[in-house]
């Protein structure tokens, strides 16, 4: 084995969701115990703390509190969105990256994130590799919206659909109480992939669920979409409706663009305030009905107290097999997931692939998980989905409240 | 004691909580196994269902999805929001429910409600009285509002305080994640109470929660906001605001009132969309800062999953102490609650109060509990809410997701 004896740094780039800090934690855990890497450095908000020298020594903080971490939402390091340049266009910053790995002996490069993350680090890990500097570099996966290409399920996601399923019970309870019947529409994350929208078929799965999922995976009719509210609430006395904050008319452009301005850092249309525009259009097109709007806006992916033991623990899975494959040699990958049977239940073990595979490829749901109709999700996604939001965390909590780490955050010397 | 020997209705109306079951199965549970009371009666969707003679027996449910009433939100029996006439004005209804009562020897009629319900129940009562009938009624609160005259409390509050406080601190984490900031805007309900956005201060108190707390007990101030959101953003780089929907300018007009058309039942302005409208003040007034609005929507009301045991318990001591009451030969009362200290720890007791004296009343917070730039809240209010959030109940799930209990709902022959 080739042993590679240096500092690591871990960085938390894109939103943030309930387990990321779980998945941070593997790879602090259990590089802090590693016998290898020699410091193991927090990037202030990603890539944007390297580039600053803003690194914190987690080696400095009290063990207790980040074993907090597991059970923390958000990024306990911070995050951020920044595209990083084309090094042929403009090696500004990989130089920078480069002496700053220098200057801290780095030989080891975890980058926690999503699609464009992963597109950050394999960048970076080929900058790496042209330059001839010895540092191995493994992307740790994290998105709410589950559009990691190669990989089963992406940590994040289950907690999130746990959230979103839930609420949904909740909701179509509180939604159908009047002997008036009420039209409820709720938004959910998922610019382009579907999954979390789809998750809240598990709350109808359960009895209590929406009547009508409407995903990014196909496109969307408003015509339809209205004659499929009026036919549910007919029928029914009251309709229950989840839209993916993404969806699009078959022109590719976003029903809620006409409400949008500003971009992210990406470049990509912020979206939000799509329900608010669905609801108007019914009270318009089905006059005299009480229809409810519900953005579940943030909530959903920091709703830490819902989260799935499952997801908490293959969190810290994927963060601890990041540490491990590298010091094992291992470099340019990034961990995933692979889904398995064991004595009849669901299994789930880490597996490798390539960066340049991952980076900037979306999974969506496959078109035959979803009905002919395209307002619905076919059994094959909820036996997919429900093995992954199973398991209640023991959380820790004050006062019954919860109790988040508080991180000293001591910058590297 | 003077036995009464007859059926008894519960009736749930108003908007729904976490814990009204609760109350309601307390009323059901002590009802069927009292002795006097021959039948138990639920009214479907309140008032409605006694003037429609839809009548549950509440005696053919199974007694163990009966039992899990205390862990499902939303009003099991459904419920109404009908404003009953000035018996002096219209008599039609209460000779109605006069003929339905007698047609099913109803001796006994709970009602569990907030104000307006109280309202109802008070006038019902009165109308018993005067005709002779004799029928005794309590009245069995509920209401996240908090808002109910002559009880140190309402059964529902604390587990939407619990939601709305531990969302908050979820939420402050996930809002300072980037390095740039953002101005996170929270909309809670309370129409003309601000309990529950006060409650949102516990999430400060443990370390994560709103800057800024604008509550309806104070005169709102549009140039005075902006300049207190200013404030604290260029302080800290974030701010995190809670406000209630029911703030009002000095002239008593809501500020949400510009975006408002419908009324609800009892003529009330249909509020909502608060968040948005200053989400957009503040976009415009402080210019280049990311804003975030967030509605915590029917969410606050009805999860479940979050609620407070404390709240629970507390919630069904009341609809059983309403039956032991009423048995014990008391009427025209509501239950309330009485707050005291026992071995040094938070203790609550039931009390009776005059349903003249409750209707229509509206407790607020004390003004001296509000900070004197009516922006926060004073310890005083901490110190109240907090004994009531305590405790987290076995809440029975299947697959990771809540088992609510299914009513059969047979019609009373």
């Amino acid at each position: 084995m080739n042993e590679l004896r240096g500092a690591c740094i871990i960085g938390q780039s894109g939103g943030p969701t309930s387990v990321i800090n779980a998945s941070a934690y593997g790879v602090i855990d259990t590089a802090l115990k590693s016998g290898v890497i020699t410091q193991v450095l927090g990037a202030e908000n990603g890539i944007k703390g390297v580039l600053n020298d803003r690194l914190f020594d987690m080696g400095l903080e009290d063990p207790e509190e980040l074993a907090l971490m597991k059970y923390t939402p958000s990024s306990a390091l911070g995050s951020c969105r920044y595209k990083i340049a084309d090094p042929d266009v403009d090696d500004t910053d990989y130089k920078r990256i480069l002496e700053v790995f220098k200057k801290h002996n780095v030989r080891y490069f975890f980058y926690n994130g999503g699609n464009d993350s992963m597109d950050t680090c394999n960048k970076i890990s080929k900058y790496m590799q042209r330059v001839g500097y010895d540092c191995r570099v493994i992307g740790v996966p994290k998105t709410i919206d589950n559009d990691l290409w190669g990989t089963d399920h992406c940590p994040g996601f289950a907690s999130a659909a746990k959230y979103i399923s839930t609420s949904c019970m909740e909701v179509y309870h509180d939604a159908r109480v009047y002997d008036t019947g009420m039209i409820c529409i709720i938004e959910i994350m998922g610019r382009h992939a579907g999954w979390l929208t789809a998750a809240s078929a598990l709350a109808t799965e359960y009895g209590a669920g929406p009547d009508l999922i409407y995903m990014p995976e196909t496109d969307f009719d408003m015509d339809q979409f209205i004659a499929d509210v009026k036919r549910v609430y007919e029928e029914k006395g009251n309709c229950m409706v989840a839209v993916s904050e993404g969806i699009h008319y078959a022109d590719g452009s976003f029903v809620s663009e006409a409400k949008t301005s500003a971009t992210d850092g990406f470049g990509h249309a912020q979206l939000g305030g799509l329900e608010v525009m669905l609801q108007e259009i019914v009270k318009d097109r089905i006059p005299g009905v009480k229809v409810r709007g519900i953005e579940l806006s943030l909530l959903q992916r920091c709703a830490a107290h819902l989260a799935s033991e499952t997801d908490i623990e293959e969190s810290y899975m994927a963060g601890k097999a990041a540490v491990e494959n590298a010091i094992a040699g291992i470099s340019d990958r990034m961990v995933g997931f692979e889904r398995g049977i064991v004595d009849g239940k669901y299994a789930c073990k880490t597996k490798l692939i390539p960066l340049t595979e991952v980076a900037n490829v979306e999974k969506k749901i496959p078109r035959e998980w979803i009905n002919e109709a395209g307002n619905g999700v076919t059994h094959e996604l909820i036996d997919y989905a429900l093995p992954l939001i199973q398991g209640e965390p023991e959380l820790p909590k004050v006062d019954s409240l919860p109790r988040f780490c508080k991180l000293k955050k001591i910058l590297a010397k």
